[in-house]
């Protein structure tokens, strides 16, 4: 039969093999890996399949990331990736919960910390938006080794076994390069930081950083404006831009572009260019019409998706992982999104 | 044994399965049909790898695309694709070989198709690089009802099993998209052709098309200027570019980019925006330097490495493959083509 060359190189029973492959009866942990290493040598593929079914452990993961709403789409595309990898991975027995959090209120992420820690998951996906609470829980999920892996933005010193996101300072060197580029070298550019009431949400501080950080260098004499606007004002945007219209020649927003835009656009958008981030519904449209010029994207779908994969190799194969893995700044325009889009979703 | 619940299942015997999985002896279409449903409709895994030794066919895939150069490195990027999709498909009993050609001679590739024809491979994959002789080519690859997929350009009418590669004129038009944002109004814009003595070589025609296109519907007004420059003439520049550099604010490389911008380098850059293609090693020491402003990249790798897989899908599991599969049209600068390369050599 199929299993006697196993079983005579690893000089083990037929009937053994036979147990750990159909996962009946109990084999010592020292036969078992045997077995699998023979497995191994000689390339047999049914070994990941047959390890797996072997080992009892139907692994558990959870994911921790805001739940999206009809006015911010952002969170539906990681979901969409760890859906696409949930389904990939569901032969080898691994579930994938979620715990979605109001990405506007730390309270909630709180809470939903309690909920993954009483639920004790075998790994956990999560943004760890909340610095502060963030840290906390991942402390926690060190002392009860749990492996965690960071998408969209990470914490320093922590122990988490991978990080997919982008590299936020950089992402803003490259808007002031297309910024620098696009605009005429009077006038004065503005940063908009919207609804970044809580200080340590988001990496918006970073592309903030990054993108002063290009124009101090470059071009020092262009007049940088900084216009932080909470999400209760966004109605109001008449009274927080204080400069005419006429002096500003470009508009930077780390968040929420499509909001500018919608002002921008009832307004008049004139000659300002608009750069912001991520290739969501609302931005598109405003991509569309010419208001946003420029999003710099950052594969929210293949984070998710390979974050939930580090965890499965790791847990169910333990594969090594590599810790930090930066995704490409993309750079989306009305002429070449429709073909970004489309690969996106295809692969 | 292992086999028991398939014979069991298929009403044949358990020493029937066990010819199948491990190919020993003769059984009949008709039995092997039944058992492999029977192993598909119980998501055993180990079918796949079963019915390829099963079947006895050890397809045999032929890459038709040029060499690389240390003048010109871009094939150097879909030859590692390939060999990594070989890699990774050879336990199935897939093998691949490379029949590369010279990409500014046509009678070489004309000689390679020969070659492979005269091996009759399971299938070929194709940069079709010389638009006569790749389809004649083809047409005998049709007859012969061996699949084909094109990478980088594709032929009109061609019964190709797939395509990976770019919108050319799209690109052109992102091009001029971003010649337009960073270049002063004032000025000629110089679109330069090299190495393009055969008409139909490269999708650089095409590439042009969309950049004049963009120009034409939104700023008729600016001028541009066309250039063509054979390979043998690239040594001479000078004699070449007639009108007067200061009047020139923008050029836009449709490929070789690294050629204008050691003759920029040369001169003295100034304010002239250079815009091209492909993140090879030559244009990448001239985007570090900043005098290429924006390279347009295409996933070399990824195009030969998911072409492969469209052939071994097709060739071995029978799958549906997309006929179309455009890449996203990749904008690269300074700021941001590490992490594009890093996140290109990790995945």
């Amino acid at each position: 039969g199929l299993n006697s060359p196993f079983a005579r190189i690893a000089d083990v029973s037929i009937d053994t093999v036979d147990r750990v492959i159909h996962n009946r009866g109990q084999v010592s942990k020292k036969t078992m890996k045997k077995i699998l290493d023979v497995m191994d040598k000689t390339n047999y593929k049914p070994n990941f399949v047959a390890r797996v079914l072997a080992s009892k452990k139907k692994p558990r993961l959870v994911c921790l990331i805001p739940f999206h709403t009809p006015e911010n789409m952002y969170w539906e595309a990681p979901l969409e990736g760890i859906i696409k990898a949930e389904k990939e991975i569901a032969d080898y027995g691994v579930t994938v919960s979620y715990s979605l959090f109001d990405q506007y209120l730390p309270g909630s992420f709180e809470k939903k910390t309690r909920d993954v820690l009483s639920d004790h998951p075998d790994g956990v996906l999560l943004a760890p938006f909340f610095s502060k609470q963030a840290s906390d829980f991942v402390k926690k999920l060190d002392i009860l080794k749990i492996p965690y892996v960071f998408i969209d933005s990470k914490l320093k010193e922590a122990n988490n076994l991978s990080f997919f996101g982008q590299n936020s300072f950089r992402s803003g060197m490259l808007a002031a390069k297309l910024m620098k580029f696009s605009c005429s070298p009077k006038g004065t550019i503005v940063i908009v930081n919207i609804g970044t009431e809580y200080e340590d949400i988001h990496h918006t501080r970073e592309r903030e950083e990054g993108f002063k950080t290009y124009f101090i260098n470059n071009t020092p004499d262009i007049p940088l404006h900084v216009l932080n606007i909470s999400s209760e004002d966004i109605n109001n945007m008449d009274s927080l831009l204080e400069i005419p219209d006429t002096d500003i020649s470009g508009i930077f927003a780390t968040s929420s572009a499509h909001i500018i835009a919608k002002y921008l656009n009832n307004k008049g958008k004139g000659q300002i260019t608009l750069i912001g981030y991520d290739l969501t519904n609302d931005n598109i449209t405003f991509l569309e019409k010419g208001i946003i010029d420029f999003l710099i994207c950052q594969k929210p779908r293949e984070q998710a998706f390979r974050g939930i994969y580090a965890l499965f190799h790791h847990i169910v194969f333990e594969k090594q992982i590599r810790k930090n893995n930066l995704m490409p700044l993309d750079i989306l325009t009305r002429e070449n999104f429709n073909d970004y889009l489309e690969f996106e979703l295809n692969n």
